[in-house]
């Protein structure tokens, strides 16, 4: 027996669960369906339960519960927006430590992909939130045919006959666990715990950190996107259904108030709340104090750094709470403290 | 004599002005001092005039006016900030046209780069529009040791022994025209004028239209970067003095409401205010008009397509405005209409 | 038996409950106390069920849950904030349906109020969801010892001897509802549900309307402020515990979607969100389609008016969500339709 | 030859010019008409000079310049927005000084007022700056009869044949100064040198006071309003010409940063910007520092007590900036230090 870092994952902190060395992954199997999905992320009982180091093979409903097959559906035909896959209950992760979800595989389970224009929605029109005297799009649907061959959706106009193809880079809209302080939220809601951040970065070679609020986190999985333009402006992706393999593992005693990404070139953080400007502000603070508290730089230092090649990625502006990554590519950085 | 367009010039419009055939375009050159330089985006004499087609030659100093020369200086010094070399005066630019400005080549003008941290500037710390009950970060200058054989900026952190390469990317941080309504605005000032847009897209082989809201366009030029972060965070960049070359035409009749860029892959749009959720309202509402209007995609087409493959970069967040650039890859619109 | 109006209850829409005729109003006691007390606005089993028209007598813990006692005592001694009283059910109230909530008295229930300066909270300075790299204010306890005499609190300086007379207009910072979609949010938050909106409209006088989200409503207060500044700049109010009478009713089939206030001269809308430059869009499109419907005004006229004798009062800008109310004087209103 | 304080000034600092006892104020009439208007706060010749204690006796257009006269009329009408009377030179004032402006009076210079939607502002429907994919509101032109002897306004609605009367409470809405750092900003914007503030404080019983940017501060009046809601939420107040006096003077070496306004009963601050977050943080950290300087509360006690007794008045949402007032009453400050 040895203790060993998890197979690939690129911790920020020190991975303490132990693995039986040379022994492949355990990996568990979990199909999701339209009768087993969440609308919360909230703490209920799991699905199924993982340990450290395992893998877990599902499969994920797109944003809508599959209810749009063709044309002529209508969104009045969804159960619930962004059905969610789980919760899945991780061993030994307790309040306080962070829980690390490596994603290893993902691929487009179906093919077809879906747009829409949905009342209340937006970047760029009236919404719930930013109400206008001014009438909303009206409902609108897009069907993207998927091509596994060429890895491509293909867009077609509704309006003319012009159609594009574009490549598919899939990721989880949702990936988040259970909320701290017994709050239970929608999944359409981004926010410290994850959640619906629809953030591209949550796709294959990247590990996402999320702060574990509740015995054993209760990871939760959903709305697939093929596809997305920064923003998701009009309010969706390319929705798509997903099959995917995450390995999760756990960092015992270093606690994180947001979630994190990283990958063999860059760390990453997460704001997610609202107006963008707030965004902003918690992801890049986020960011100084990894870099702080990790690499060993001042936070003067950071800041400075960071204004010369920090990078931002805006993921979206039309959920509850908007979300952006702020970055830094690791050949910059120090090497990193022990 | 015949019309043609511009050499290399990708125009959103009709470039209508007649250059003679086979004649190498004609260079301007100027040469801008601490002593003929302008701190405001206005309607004064102008230092030169271009005719459409003409190059322009010329050198921008750095935002302290080259004041700031070795450790122990300090922001005291400064004259004012963000000199700017201009304004030229373009012939035949009449208000209600646009003005081109294709960036033809950009060199860092010295040996060395400056940041720094400033009272009142800075997404992460109080500043004048977004003051606290909190200590502004001290003033501290980061010097940057230019390599032009390896085209890197060396940063050099202050509070440890850590130093690292970046590569150099020059851009014009600030690049504008007269504002309308006979307004004057300071050189910090980004808005519907550019002016400090802090744009990395103002390098070289992009072209970025302006309205034209005085005859002559007026143009200006300043606040050379030879690398950024997103966001320009601590509130400087690498900090240097530019040569620079230029080419400007003229788009007769075509007027727009806010800056673009373009170039061969792209076409890009600022929304330069405050929040950020307006930079990114105006943005993607003006990029949506510009493909509706050029390329002939329904408007709801538009917003479904920019859904899917609309990218946003946001420049700064640290100026009296922010400022966010829209942009779309021309493999996937439709054939520009003639 | 008869039909008629709750006494005094001054609804938007019809209130289709009979009571009893000539019969007194039925009164519920509840007694709160630290053990009873809820941390969320959720669908949990109730304290007491009430029908409409019944008081209900009750009483709520101050913010800290009455853990702040003298100088000396810190927040590290709170259990929770903003323990709620409640819920309590009310019959016949649906899905869809209005609860109405006129509160008849509220006393300071004790003999001093508490104000402080708590890590994370705060207008101007750095908060968890507006962080800066600045260092956050100290922790501070004011102590405001209560006349009940002349009704009043007294601010007494820390860092002086200044001390003034303020006078007390008490209210209920918390006053809610379980939030639709089966979500769970914390104590300190405001949004469509109601919840911590710190709303001085929730004092005595005035009739709260919330929508319905689950089948008994489910009543939630807390947070008694005895008074507050526009803002609740620094966090907290002159928070204290408070004896309440309110009485209920509900209005069937009648579903708004965000909470509003209403007395004998005015009518009042909620915006319950981040910015505020939304808060006020909510609040404000509210306020208009209120008017268009229950008084008959077209939407533009309503606007326009608005733009003349409307009101805003900022209840504050430091919990998770910003609060804005919006109101008109009925004597400004067109007669309202039958 | 004696000195003394202005008579009825109400100054936060010392004010030094001296008048000739006993002398009655001089008074200088300045008529303002279509011919003679200014639409930028800027540094141009001033139409007329007054010394402090001088008393100016003057009349704005309305913001249409009184174009706008009968049903029928249309904003296409209009020569400029806001035309603004002056400037006018005040003796003595130089940059670093205050200037302080007490309104004395101010009448409705006509028979009728103007209330308009025009395309591009208002509060809840799409404007330039947060323009959406949805159509802007129609232009419509509200007018309003005054009635001297009731001093009244009647609103009579467009789309049915409602009419209420509303009580006239007439102030400038532009009132300023030529901004620093030699710019020249249009006449509806609002900002550090006051401008198109909208705020119903500008009325009389108030002093407001300016920072001096220029040699005889170069005062301007215009765009009255005889009443207004709060946020202007259409674009528009019940826009009228009037007639005007007020007196200024001039508090030497005492500098401020944003526009305070003073009565008998409380001070108040200004912030004007956007969005109204930030407009809130600075009205509110401008009045801290105003009571910590001049009435010597320590910062924090300030912020506590703000945050039991502030007051917050949302002016307007609808111009380029944002403005918000703070205030506290008198009765709750500290004896002010001499």
């Amino acid at each position: 027996m040895k203790t060993y870092l998890v197979a690939g994952l690129v911790a920020f902190g020190v991975v303490t669960q132990t693995l039986a060395q040379g022994a492949p992954p355990n990996v568990v199997n979990y199909q999701a369906t339209i009768n087993n999905v969440k609308y919360l992320f909230a703490s209920v009982p799991p699905v199924a339960r993982l340990k450290p180091g395992d893998i877990l093979d599902t499969n994920t409903l797109d944003c809508f519960g599959n209810a749009i097959q063709k044309p002529g559906d209508t969104l009045s035909m969804i159960k619930g927006d962004n059905p969610l896959t789980g919760p899945f209950y991780i061993e030994g992760a307790e309040p306080g430590d962070t829980l690390a979800v490596k994603i290893l595989d993902l691929q487009v389970d179906g093919d077809q992909g879906i747009g829409a224009l949905a009342p209340g929605f937006g970047a760029i029109n009236p919404t719930s939130y930013t109400p206008m005297l001014a009438p909303a799009p009206p409902e609108k649907i897009w069907f993207y045919p998927i091509d596994h061959a060429t890895n491509t959706a293909t867009f077609q106009a509704l309006d003319s006959k012009f159609s594009v193809k574009i490549p598919l880079r899939p990721f989880f809209g949702c990936i988040g666990v259970a909320p701290a302080g017994s709050e239970a939220r929608g999944s359409i809601v981004p926010a410290e715990f994850g959640g619906n951040m629809d953030s591209p970065e949550a796709s294959v070679g990247n590990t996402v950190y999320f702060p574990v609020n509740v015995p054993g986190a209760l990871l939760y999985l959903g709305d697939g996107h093929a596809a997305m333009g920064d923003g998701e402006i009009a309010g969706t992706a390319v929705e798509v259904p997903l099959r995917g393999r995450v390995q999760v593992s756990v960092i015992k005693g270093q606690k994180i108030n947001w979630p994190r990404f990283e990958n063999d070139d860059a760390i990453m953080t997460v704001g997610a709340y609202r107006p963008l400007d707030d965004c902003l502000r918690i992801a890049y603070t986020e960011l100084v104090s990894w870099i702080h508290q990790d690499y060993g730089l001042s936070e003067l230092d950071t800041y400075e750094l960071l204004s010369e090649v920090g990078r931002v990625h805006l993921n979206e502006m039309v959920d509850p709470n908007y979300v952006v990554v702020a970055s830094i590519q690791k050949k910059y950085l120090p090497e990193k403290k022990k």
